[in-house]
């Protein structure tokens, strides 16, 4: 019996795949044997924690292929794998219908078939010993051990008539049971157990905010509070976010502090860096004195919590020169010749208020354990979702270590990667655990790269484990688009993160606010950064953008299909400034785009070379439960307008009849016919449609 | 330091790839660390038969991929792996220049970089103990190791002036000298070894010409004889074909012998079929003494070897009931409950002629190390060549076990495995070790159809392991368009089988004297099939295609494009009936076709993702060696026209000038300008080109 190509599967079984709660994992796998025996398979699965292997059952497409399907119902690490027998009865039944076909004598077949029956009696009656033992076998099992021996004494029965026989022999029911009562003792198993990591819905769907807790005084020089923020709250949480998510919260680093705009020769007033941790007041588990106590942190989380607001932290595992581990744990760090502690570089770049870990130094394991201790003290807070920076930056070999380590006692921790690198190493740290990753999304402006990113995103495996978290803007990501300062960059780019990612955030209130100066041309940082001074915004400015990002969380949050990245596909529109693209959900489920034309001839040429053996894939169901399309004008200035092709079939609609566009962002009305229709966005208006289409039944 | 992703890498290592005598190895992989530290690699590979391990460089490609390659030179396996590691040396001066050009005081770095070179010199001096053994510690060591003691000096030598240090730690020489003793305490080497079946060319690039000898006599109704055979290898010799495959050369059972047709009634006369296989003159490893003797056969085969012909043997593992071995090993045979021996069904059919072995039985020891002595029978008569007939019948196990144990004697064995059943069981054989396959080629008649398989056959991993035999026809396979009895479909058949497979064969005589009635309305039987009566062909006849195949295999051999399948390439014609593609070697190496449009665009992608990084891939030579562009007329009666569309560059063409084909079928010359050119057949003069294309330099 062979198993092989099983999908998914990740590194050969190495790497768990990533669902969230309540979805299936659908499992295909190849799986024949020699000779021309009939086989039969089943997808088992477990739950780590409780152990059982249960059994789904697993049905043929074409060509060898066989899919089955479990859904993950608890939090933590399940695992799957594939079992293969031959089907002696489905063989028999099948030899046993060609022969009554050609008129033949076939007493002496239904006897051997009465044999195979009995057997499958014996096993449904009780469990047995060992390998054999019938997984159907319940209190239910002895009904059907009665009706099997009933059809074996009748098929074995040399007195009735052999129309008789042959009528209970190719019976449905005793198909039916026979299948649920199959003969596992030559079973082979896959080779591997294949493991899932299963976090909450939020890992998969969500919106971000950012924001800077020192900036929320309202009063140009005051130091923000977490009272502050709490008075924050209803304006975050009316936008809709579900995740707000705070730079640092720790004491601020004295020595070699940055003043604005980066500046080397600070005033004593101004505030430093937030990744510049530590000081005498503390370091990772500390809170900068001026934001508050840690009763007042709790209190955040909790009246947060009851607004359906996550708080989330900034882990940054870097030093300050004043923080307390320096003195605490001088081998935490590297030291130089003079022994003086290396501070971080980047050559020919040096930070001389950043002193990084040294996480091969002898006490390692010290090191290794305190920066765990640091999850696990905001943990303790009840902060469950964490952005991490810049984790590219520490060893992999960490992370495997950590993140399982965190997520045994705590399965609902959520981790962002802040990790903007070369893209095999953002994979590997999606790979070792990390729950979101950062993407290129704010570099990814023209059609092409847009439509080549996201599909290497959502159509290879990287949709089995690379969680893309889209942001148009960061506190050091002020792309040049943005630098414009055009309302429609904003809109799209808005429009863009929170429809082609199911995940994505905002830096505000400068991404409402439409914060665009750059501190330096061709550089994409912002002037007068908060990142080194505490500004004070007007949330109330009549052109924000905040009622616009309430309206695309609410459509978000209306539209499942916007849950998902897997149904993401993009339509052909003949103008190269128009790009779209749709998501599909049919309970709740994304539908995944139909095979490349490619795919769908080589499995249209398989099913010829296997003289169509093998049931059809399930068709699907006809009208569509959600479908959105999405048209966005990429360009700032000019009105656009192309012809857009949809393959309406492949999305549920049937083209001989009209249907119906609900243009969610501008609350406007169309009918469309056919698959060719026209579209035209003017940038100054709203540079984007997005649309739930339907039609009546 | 990950090392991930290698290809070629078949289902996670556990399967060879395949190759032939002198081919390159051409390997590459994922390979990256944490951090920003440079890494290095190499691959490493060994002829397993030798044990020690090679080390050639690889080199980045981009986006953290890397290439490396070997060249096979022995028959047998190989092994490879790699091995990566961080490279020290290289990461220090990266740094350095970048400190250097802001002009930072860089003696602390020099005096780093110092011992970082003398430590590579103590490497090289000598081989250390352990991992740490410098490989390329040889006598010519000692010469760099002074080199690398010179350079250390001089960088840690603080009164000598700093450009000159810098200028020295920044030498090109010297990061060549470093990258040759790479410091390699503390590499990775990747978890497997993966392996390379090599085997002679021979099973890359064949054509294989069947005969049934008994009707080699040239009279009607006279047995021939091996002599006679002996008389037709000028014939066959002189249309150029390397393999002469005999089908069973053994006695043939009597008990439910067939007549002509198949029929159940045969004359005392008639021959019966050669796949009967015993009777009481012997079984597998006798000769039916009409056909000649032990001494005759070898005689055969040394004279066909003279010719550079090879006699291939039908392997059929089954028994007439008249088999010495039904007397022998009763337990080889399954058994009915009355004892009787099961004859071969297929329900409903019955093959009372024919008894299957039962590999499972009690004796299955003794049967496999029977049927394995069957191919050491012929393999000690001087046999290399195997075709193995229904080897999906018999269990996997069987051919894992036989074909290794077979090659370890004689790696120059070649099977060609007879599985006409559903794709993934002929892809296993494949992978369970049969060096060639017989395809669904006969049956792929439309442009989509041919085009859609041999893009599967030939771009996806199928072309690292399933080497594919094309045959227009077999004695078992008369396929509908060849009933027809067109002059035009032979040729076609034949031009597309002997351009795109490197290997391919014919049945013949009955394929150039174009024998096309069928026994039957709907069926692939030849009428008076030779399976079960003795023909006699006029091999002189007017309208022969002999010379037709001679041609074909005199450019088969004279164009190294057509002896792979890894170039082929299918381009644009505006024309469904007409079909168009190319191959091409430089310098006898296969060039594959440029990435699709998807792929390259995702490599442009990657490209600015990772800013850059890594190498730009090797240009390629821009004239190309050897070009072979195919194009055939796929309709048998009417002339076709249409406009093809080489995208010249890939090709190695310059499109600013024009180039000149050959048409070695028809000996004509054209020039043609530009990518688009106008193409017409005229089915009734020749339905194909195939032209060489040239460039002037």
């Amino acid at each position: 019996m062979v198993i092989e190509a099983i999908s998914p599967e990740l590194d050969g079984g190495q790497i768990p795949i990533k669902r969230t709660l309540r979805e299936r994992v659908v499992v295909e796998a190849d799986v024949f044997g020699d000779g021309h025996d009939q086989v039969a398979c089943a997808l088992l699965w477990r739950a780590t924690a409780k152990g059982e292997w249960q059994r789904a059952p697993m049905r043929p497409l074409v060509n060898d292929r066989w899919r089955g399907s479990f859904s993950v119902t608890s939090l933590g690490l399940y695992q799957y794998t594939i079992e293969g027998w031959v089907d002696h009865f489905r063989t028999w039944r099948a030899d046993l219908r060609k022969r009554v076909d050609a008129g033949q004598d076939v007493d002496v077949e239904l006897r051997a078939g009465a044999e195979l029956v009995a057997a499958a009696a014996e096993r449904a009656a009780g469990p047995g010993p060992g390998a054999g033992a019938d997984p159907a076998a319940t209190e239910g099992g002895s009904a059907a051990a009665a009706q099997l021996r009933r059809a074996a004494l009748l098929l074995a029965s040399a007195g009735t008539p052999a129309g008789e026989r042959i009528a209970a022999a190719l019976d449905e029911a005793l198909s039916t049971l026979m299948a649920a009562h199959p003969d596992l003792r030559d079973a082979s198993r896959y080779g591997r157990e294949l493991a899932v990591t299963v976090d909450r819905e939020l890992a998969r769907f969500s919106a971000w905010y950012e924001l800077f807790p020192r900036s929320t005084s309202g009063v140009a020089g005051r130091h923000g509070t977490f009272a502050d923020v709490e008075k924050m709250l209803p304006y975050v949480g009316g936008m809709g976010f579900d995740i707000l998510y705070m730079p640092p919260i720790h004491p601020i680093g004295r020595t070699f502090r940055k003043g604005p705009n980066n500046s080397l020769d600070p005033r004593p007033e101004d505030p430093g860096s937030p990744w510049a941790i530590g000081n005498e007041t503390g370091g990772h588990t500390a809170i900068h004195p001026e934001l508050g106590t840690p009763a007042q942190f709790r209190h955040l989380v909790k009246v947060a919590r009851e607004r359906k607001l996550e708080i989330a932290l900034d882990i940054a595992f870097q030093a300050s020169p004043d923080h307390p581990w320096v003195t605490e744990h001088p081998s935490w760090f590297k030291h130089r010749p003079d022994g003086a502690i290396r501070y971080a570089e980047n050559p020919p770049k040096k930070y001389q208020d950043i002193y990084p870990f040294d996480f091969e130094s002898e006490d390692w394991r010290g090191l290794w354990e305190g920066l765990k201790g640091v999850f696990e003290h905001w943990a303790g807070e009840g902060v469950r979702v964490f952005r991490v920076d810049n984790p590219h930056t520490k060893p992999f070999g960490f992370w495997a270590w950590l993140i399982p380590e965190l997520r045994r006692q705590w399965p609902e921790l959520i981790f962002l990667a802040e990790a903007f690198t070369r893209p095999k190493v953002m994979y590997r740290l999606a790979k070792l655990g990390f729950t979101q990753s950062y993407t290129y999304f704010a570099w990814r402006n023209l059609k092409w790269e847009l439509e080549e990113y996201f599909t290497e995103l959502t159509r290879t495996n990287l949709v089995d484990y690379f969680r893309p978290s889209l942001w148009p803007n960061t506190p050091d990501i002020l792309t040049e688009p943005l630098q414009q300062g055009t309302r429609a960059t904003f809109i799209a780019r808005l429009v863009l993160a929170g429809t082609l990612g199911a995940s994505y955030g905002v830096y505000g209130p400068a991404f409402e606010l439409m914060e665009h100066l750059p501190r330096e041309h061709g550089g994409e940082e912002y002037l007068a950064s908060e990142k080194y001074e505490i500004r004070a915004w007007d949330l109330a400015r009549a052109d924000s953008l905040a009622p616009l990002l309430a309206r695309l969380n609410r459509i978000r949050r209306e539209n499942p299909a916007l849950q998902h990245n897997r149904s993401l596909q993009f339509h052909r529109i003949d103008n190269d400034r128009l790009i779209a693209y749709s998501k599909r959900s049919v309970g709740g489920v994304p539908v995944e785009p139909a095979l490349s034309p490619e795919a769908a001839a080589a499995r249209r040429d398989e099913m010829k070379a296997s003289g169509g053996r093998g049931a059809a894939p399930a068709t699907r169901r006809p009208e569509p439960d959600n479908l959105v399309l999405v048209v966005v004008n990429l360009d700032r200035e000019a009105t656009h307008s192309g012809w857009l092709d949809l393959p309406l079939q492949e999305l549920g609609l049937d083209p001989s009849r009209p249907y119906e566009l609900h243009d969610l962002l501008a609350d406007a009305h169309y009918t469309w016919n056919g698959h060719w229709n026209y579209v035209e966005l003017n940038p100054h208006l709203l540079p984007a449609h997005v649309f739930r289409v339907e039609q009546q039944r």
